[in-house]
């Protein structure tokens, strides 16, 4: 019963077998390894774009903080949700790798809205050289409340970056569980939906931690060699999470995996749906429920050895009718089993 | 027949039974998991350092960079020798995460001299505030050159930076094989002798991507973690990079590794010694040898596929008798049928 | 009719001849010329604080940035409101200095409320070493709409600060129109209402170019000085803004001008209170003004020669009644005819 | 008797006079002064560059750090003389606008030398992506020991850029007395030798605190001007710097200030060159000197109130035949007589 978060749990077993594979002999490093041009390969055939730059980094941090350098000048400012995790989870390091600020722009259900990106937009660089000017849009998919934007939203988003001539970055650190969701093409959720540059996530969905990041346009590819050699994100032994990603991409691992993880999740939800304390505070979409629970079931929940997290109010001690909030991760690894054990719990 | 790099390599079998054995249920992330709990002693212990930090990034450079940014101020500048891998081999990672410079100690035998850092450390600073400041010192311990420091050597250095307030920065990317050379303790070589951080580096002698950041003034802990994480090095799923480290350090892997390196290195060295057109440009102390070969005995070597770097002058063609410096690095898994073979070739 | 910023209007005849008379014969340059003496006691002596450290810079930016930088850690997030100069007018200075980000407060009337900031204060760093940590509080005194926090709204500032360990920064770049509004002394509206550093401005109260930054807690000094060196703003011939500071100090004459500038505000803020279409957005305070006029209003006054910045809608084209919102400043120089011609021309 | 710094002296009164005539009635702020316009048109003037962006900075260091991070990447470095300003002088001024690191090329009479240059240029960038890649060129004109390079030997320097595809900065900050010695134009001393960018350096030459920045590709002009902003170098009163750069180009008031410093400097090296005991270390071809004199004579010389800088050795105690150097730098004020009078007490 470990909902805590996607990245708690292990790796597929797969994912350790290529690493036992890739670990003969002498390798090449630092990306030069020859798994990593069958990943390269790989991920354009996924993304349909043959002229993309692949890296690889070890944290969806990494991916996003130097990608959005990549696009970002120091005196831009980027637009994003005020939940996202560059602006919540990341202490600092997109304004460390970039020199430039966030710009937090309202959501609904976790996602920006078109209009309120338009309106943040046009209020930016109204002042000339004295204000911050408009840097790149970074999108949230999965957003951090679990919510999904459909290809159209994505795209709305993106038309308008493109009006001020900005860019586009989709954190896609739980990119599959979206993909798997909406039911498209990875090229339907970024390059043709606008998107010039993706985080694609491996870590939360059963790697032991690789991101690829993908660039559509391969003119920046060299800056980003750069920043993230700058960073000390360049591995040495490279094939270790080139496997990794082999491992992911063969036979669509990765689709395996994030299938596994929404359907808990959607088990989950269907049974808090059922259970009259419950209220769900945003439509699961994918592999993340924020649900309020009085207190009093959480410590039941919790001295049956759940655990997950609570966003305010001490579920320890209180008034046992209060409602407190909680976030539920499922991961790939994840069984009915656990899932139901939960709701037994919580049901009793 | 590959002495490019001692990150060419595989790593050891038992860190991927680690990994394995590690991959089983959930774990808290971001350094909570149990596996780190046992490394943190085991580096403690092996440091005769009860209250040192231990923090673990993937790779050297971060480890390098992270560290001097928490002994450094931006207005610093970091003493080092000339060809410190800080300076030539980190695309200006220090300076990215510290904002401070550096300052090229001349070396001798790869080494700064007490005499040229105080030279040095009293050159900056004459001019108030207009100048830079004394930063930390950063010794690289075994050399770029592969030569080692004594203990006493290491200790006249950090004495001259305490004569100037400095601290004291050991980049250990090769630390086990300096260790195992000098048949010296941990403690000896650091704290005794008055470093006070350390880059403790496996990667290079055996693990897939792990270096063990070790800070034996825990006041400086927190800073630490900040900007290992500002800088995307915190691991979500770090118990992997915990599983590689306690591989490191149980039953000393670590000295095994670094023994077997080491005697490849000089089985390699006593046959080039042996060799009327190899001279050694250093004294190979550790895993490393730098040697002028005529280009005849290059062309001969790579045609019968020994792969390493050579340095200025183009190996394929030119003047056959021409000398040209290359760099062997043997590594854990070098075995004494390659380095034989190798000779043999040359000497054909 | 130049009613567009307190920075367009002429220095006072006085700082010139200031600039004159110290223009004479040899002085040492870096803040060591005899004038600064005088200058660093005149400032503690107004802000009765005898162990400030004092310096100059000739930008308000500058004296934000640099005063900031020298509170905050790169990891951390400055609070202040959404409209303040740091964040919506410095090009992104503040983050350039410090590498920490900026936490928006709600605000009501331009002044950031205690229980906003408290509220923005605990909602960070509730994630550890994820999320931003805790900086410093900036207040702006006058803020950006022409407001004033009273000595107690500072002081209920500073004691949200204090709850969690933040220190105050205040924006002065308006410092003396406050101080002659609230008629109380700069010692109680900085320190002994928790103010740890203040940018005391100079530049829109009638001086060429200068701001004194006063530092309570001289540990903080030295840091200081080595960010505006290594910030490019530390001038070689500083007799020449020290002059201009003991102008501004000698005999008040800082009082006086502010005076003048709040006189001719309060004169036309009547005017347009009197006024059947002018609108007033914030109460004026100080020696600014917001107001809501039709955009016929608007066309007549610019072709009559006023000069003022209109905010949003193009007041040369439109419906007539359109109500554009516009700023308008008095600085020292204003008179009072000037503000009567424009009253004039606004009720013809 | 006041040779410590051309820093030091006045500032014309005609620069003085030029503040105060432009002290009347309001005046656009940020550069958009009517008297900027003049500027602009006369520095393009000067320097025969009609498509030059101009602009004004108050203090050398902001000049240089601002045009070097213009032109560098973060992860650049920039090649310059080991004793350039740049390195020395301007606490990592430098290194925290660009990110960049510097490189240190060795001088001939503090003069990079273009073989020198090209084998720093060579030697860089051999690594890939692992080094730090090749910025632009730093030349200081005057040198900080007082030496001249001639049009050729900047062109030659150049050259050596161009081969790498590296732009060109002129340090000159004091540019018009190297014009004067050379008696070649502006355009001669840069564009047409190959020079992308200088600093045109007021205020060592009589001027209060004003740098001109001339950028020959305009197309760099936009991101200096945000680069300025956010570095808190944009001044609102601007006309106050545009004043003085006027009156300083008005009448080439800046050549009559350079010979006058250039004509005291060869007056006092004459003196020293027929004094016994005095050796000079440089041969002076601008306003600066560095002499070698006993430590008995700089005893007679401070005695009698001569002030300026010795390096190394305390002149007040020790061996009174021990050879201490002295900076001795002259500035437009210098008169005759104070350097008579120093050469008599030297002779006494």
């Amino acid at each position: 019963m470990y909902f805590a978060s996607d990245n708690a749990g292990p790796a597929h077993p797969k994912v350790l077998e290529a690493l036992v594979a890739a670990n003969t002999g002498y390798a090449m490093g630092y990306g030069a390894d020859p798994i990593m041009e069958e990943v390269r390969q790989m991920v354009r055939d996924m993304f349909e774009a043959p002229d993309a730059a692949v890296y690889l980094t070890a944290t969806g941090t990494a991916a996003n903080a130097i990608l959005l350098a990549t696009l970002a000048n120091p005196w831009d400012t980027i637009f994003c949700a005020p939940m996202a995790h560059i602006q919540e989870d990341e202490c600092n390091a997109p304004e460390f790798y970039s020199n430039a600020k966030l710009t937090l722009v309202p959501a609904v259900d976790a996602k920006m809205t078109p209009d309120a990106l338009r309106a943040a937009m046009l209020a930016e660089q109204t002042r000339g050289v004295h204000g911050p000017q408009r840097g790149p849009v970074s999108i949230t998919q999965v957003t951090e409340k679990g919510t999904i934007h459909t290809v159209d939203e994505i795209r709305a988003l993106s038309d308008v970056a493109r009006e001020f001539g900005s860019k586009v970055h989709l954190d896609g650190a739980r990119f599959c569980n979206a993909l798997v969701a909406l039911g498209c093409t990875a090229a339907e959720m970024t390059w043709k939906a606008g998107v010039d540059v993706v985080s694609f996530g491996g870590t939360k969905n059963g790697l032991m931690g690789v991101e690829a990041c993908v660039i559509f346009d391969p003119k920046l590819a060299w800056e980003f060699e750069l920043r993230r050699k700058r960073g000390g994100h360049l591995f040495s032994k490279h094939r270790f999470l080139s496997a990794q990603m082999k491992a992911y991409l063969t036979g669509d691992l990765w689709r395996e995996m994030a299938i596994s993880a929404n359907a808990s999740c959607t088990r989950l939800a269907e049974g808090l749906r059922g259970h009259n304390t419950a209220e769900l505070l945003y439509e699961p979409q994918a592999n993340m429920i924020f649900v309020n629970l009085p207190r009093r079931d959480h410590q039941r929940l919790m001295a049956a050895g759940a655990v997950y997290y609570t966003m305010g109010g001490d579920p320890a001690t209180g008034d046992p009718d209060e409602m407190i909030p909680a976030r539920l991760v499922t991961d790939w690894s994840m069984t009915n089993e656990g899932v139901d054990q939960f709701l037994q719990i919580l049901r009793a």
